[in-house]
């Protein structure tokens, strides 16, 4: 289904190469002030166009130059809340005017093109279509607002690049970004994330425990082949005397007033030079990612916000 | 919530100490038998019965020697599935006549005791409560009935340990067990998962892809610190040319007709022997995951497979 | 499927000739103490035990019999809610031992037997199954327990006869009933309902508004046929100045603070002496009703009120 | 909430003077050509354009001036649908551009805004908002996809206009209309409603059952007061005897292949000549209302057809 959350909901729709890409937000609280500022500069992180200077050769050109804006078309009053739906879409404007005829019975490999036609039996061949990244625009905005309404709460997410390759400082994966892209070739990235301000009681037993609904969310984006949080995967090699009571931010799945950490990994895309010559890719997708995993989180967290809110 | 999926879903109840766990199967489908053997021998899988004799040492000896048995309540004619939901319940027979009034006023340190208390206001003393692995059967029994409807789609889940600490073979495991065991310590552990079977088309877009569902279901359970599939986190590490179109079995987050592989790590439990002098503790609880990994597969595989043949 | 409600989630389970029937309810708030002599009375009103007694000839010897008491399976603690699931179940003690291979082929005319067979290729041939009014006692544990929430927001819930066929006064009824048991037939009822103390916002836009919820509520109880509120059906012969800006409760389908009154009509059975020589039926099934109407308008009101509560 | 529907869902948005209507439509199968003319169609019997022309005096001059055109974002190519989201709004045209300061203050009697504003702490006073009628076009688009598909299964649905205020014929009903515009009053009215073809099997037991659905959906349209079928609320003056088995479509819930009728009442609307001297509103709003009546019992039963065919 095309809808994630119980309270705070969001509802996506859009293929790459239709009108528009765009959403419904149903359960934003009324009375907020949506910061539509707050919001261009996530479009804009999407974008690549925050990346430090020299890492964005590694950012699809066409990534970079995307314009994004949303129009809202509900919900609000003087950019104020009013507790309805919030609508909003973000038109295609790269969609081309060529004849797409030639792609019409091209499966590309690695993609979802092929499960797609089998899973329909039909597809959207003008694009990735409802698979494409593109729909990721949508995603950035409503996890702005959800930004926004957490901040009321005290509640911040940041997320930010990890690991890209091997390398795990900006020096090292300078090079490496280079050494990829000379080579017409993609690699895979980790992204960390910390969510702070979170109050005890965050998350419900038994099956919507808060790091089981954050997997969920952030590894519904594409590409994404991984979730962990707290001592994660590299726990396994620790004994318990050694873990030294760290939670990593929730016992038995609800927070405890910790910061809670968590990775997520994105392999590298299949879409490269060395496949594609005179294609222009993003080297490294991970690198925006970020903004991505923030939104995800972000819809993720407020949902539970508001459930435990309510007392239940 | 306490419910799981859409179609085929599964409500779980119970506290470790209460007068019973259980759960109620809804939306399995009509007509099939169901076969008490099977599930019988999946407790015993989660009771550490079945795991090799050289490691049961490292089973607490309450678990070894629990003999659960499920009373069906509902939904069943001669054990032949009536479309209706099947309720079913185990009794707690370790539930001890002590008194429990000492533990009032205890939160276990790294246990969930003090967030259910701050959340609720309230907290069953007795014992783990809702927080503790006892739910963990119910889930067993509903899964091993899941796996039972997925068989007749030809589609079969197995899991096992795959690493503890940093052991990878029988024997290695067993010399590192013996070690943590002889310093009161616990030790974390990863179970990899392999669904064969499954037909082109079973997961939904957009957030219901098949691997974010499954990181969902598998990360609800206790200790479970993360999760990946296909080239995971250690994908990281290679390029885009190396990874020469493995899909880890789905594209898109939807299944492509290849074999689904993931990991999930569980962390070494905090209670043991070094602690609680007397203890007789689990000293790697991930040996006996793999059956409720499985089980929380099948419920999600199921209910993802029952939408797909519903063609929307 | 057999879960009602968002937030205050009720799921039943139980065929009539199984070995119970029962139910889960899931975000019921923590620390409330359960009133079981509460829930005593209302399965003594579903059973006709406190009808008036010159009404009692008119109700099924069986039904008046019925000795129905739950056992709690989880979710308390010296009955104090612990805000996990309380999960109870009803043995079915009137399944007679008797050879229902007789029935096994036979379809009763009027029942759901057809359907169920048709629908899932498989009934509980020995008694109504899941249709049955059997699983009603499930509701009435669930609905006195959603009272008993409900009173401590001072929100209360009477439903009441009404009518009996053409007759509106206690004196006419009787008479009434007395000549349609002599005729060896069965008569309709109508059942009206009060809710007091709403406060002002409970009921959501657009799908869930406080009037539809309840209609899909209580005409999901068996032999309803109609569901109205405020001026209801005899509005229509009205005209829009008589009506004097009476509510009726709620406008654009959110409580307004005033009282919310509804009705709704039951048909009459279609087992009756006439068709079954010797059987001992209910006359009106009307009269047994009104506790089952309440559990489910209370169910929905708790479910709506929580959620008004969390402020979305 | 503003979604309706687990495997046909609609979620709607937008207010009467916000930049537009809406809602998308998921979970709608793959395939399937949309006829763009057959909702244009359902759009003018919702503007009143196609009623009776002695009827037409009766309705605003404002609605019969409506020319709606929806716009497809999503879930389209060349009018196919591709089994993603089918998103649309309908641009809010007739917002005229006066000051609206002068109505921020006034909540109109028996309107919502006074509930809006309680329950949300604002409200869009530049007209009804959420709660205004003009949400409901967005329901004609999708319950017109909705009966398409249907349409596909054979299944046709056809509401028409029964009774205004004690009128059933024509000509009375024509008499009637003028008497009560004459006096500046409103009157109420009666929609009668029969879905033809459906299959034996749709509607679930127990909460999901076909009546309870289409009732929720139903009284989910502003103004409605009641619903009700087969016998209805009449049957309560006839005995068993009189029924003859008549099931009125459903037994135990579930659709039994014959025909199933049911009616809803809508009250006069409290806006009228009388109370507004100068406005000019509809006389009796249940005109235009079968088209809605249908779009409700379409997406309903749409989502209980796909549920069936899924074989849970």
């Amino acid at each position: 289904m095309n809808t994630i959350g119980y309270t705070f909901r969001f509802t996506d729709f859009g293929e790459s190469h239709g009108v528009a890409v765009g959403g419904v937000v149903d359960g934003y609280p009324a009375g907020l002030h949506i910061d539509n500022a707050a919001i261009r500069v996530d479009l804009d992180r999407r974008a690549g166009r925050t990346l430090p200077v020299e890492w964005q050769f590694a950012v699809s050109p066409r990534a970079l130059s995307e314009q994004d804006e949303p129009e809202f078309l509900s919900g609000l009053l003087d950019n104020i809340t009013l507790g309805t739906p919030v609508a909003f879409l973000i038109r295609n404007t790269n969609v081309r005017s060529e004849d797409y005829e030639t792609l019409k019975n091209i499966c590309r490999p690695a993609h979802a093109d092929a499960v797609y036609q089998n899973k329909y039996g039909i597809r959207d061949y003008r694009g990735g279509g409802r698979a494409s990244a593109r729909e990721t625009a949508a995603r950035v905005v409503a996890g702005s607002m959800a930004k926004q309404y957490l901040q009321t709460r005290n509640i911040t997410i940041g997320a930010y690049i990890a690991q890209v390759g091997d390398a795990v400082t900006q020096e090292d994966i300078t090079s490496l970004l280079k050494r990829v892209k000379a080579e017409g070739d993609s690699v895979g990235g980790i992204v960390e994330c910390v969510v702070r301000g979170l109050p005890v009681g965050v998350g419900e037993p038994l099956f919507d425990k808060l790091p089981a609904r954050l997997a969920a969310a952030v590894m519904s984006i594409n590409a994404c082949k991984g979730f962990d949080y707290g001592s994660g995967f590299c726990g396994v090699n620790q004994w318990g005397s050694d873990l030294n009571q760290v939670s990593g931010g929730a016992l038995g799945g609800i927070s405890d007033g910790t910061d809670f950490h968590f990775r997520c990994v994105f392999k590298p895309t299949p879409s490269m030079a060395k496949n594609i010559p005179g294609g222009r890719f993003d080297v490294c997708i991970a690198l925006r990612a970020p903004v991505i995993v923030e939104a995800m989180a972000a819809m993720t967290i407020a949902d539970l916000v508001i459930q435990s809110e309510s007392g239940i």
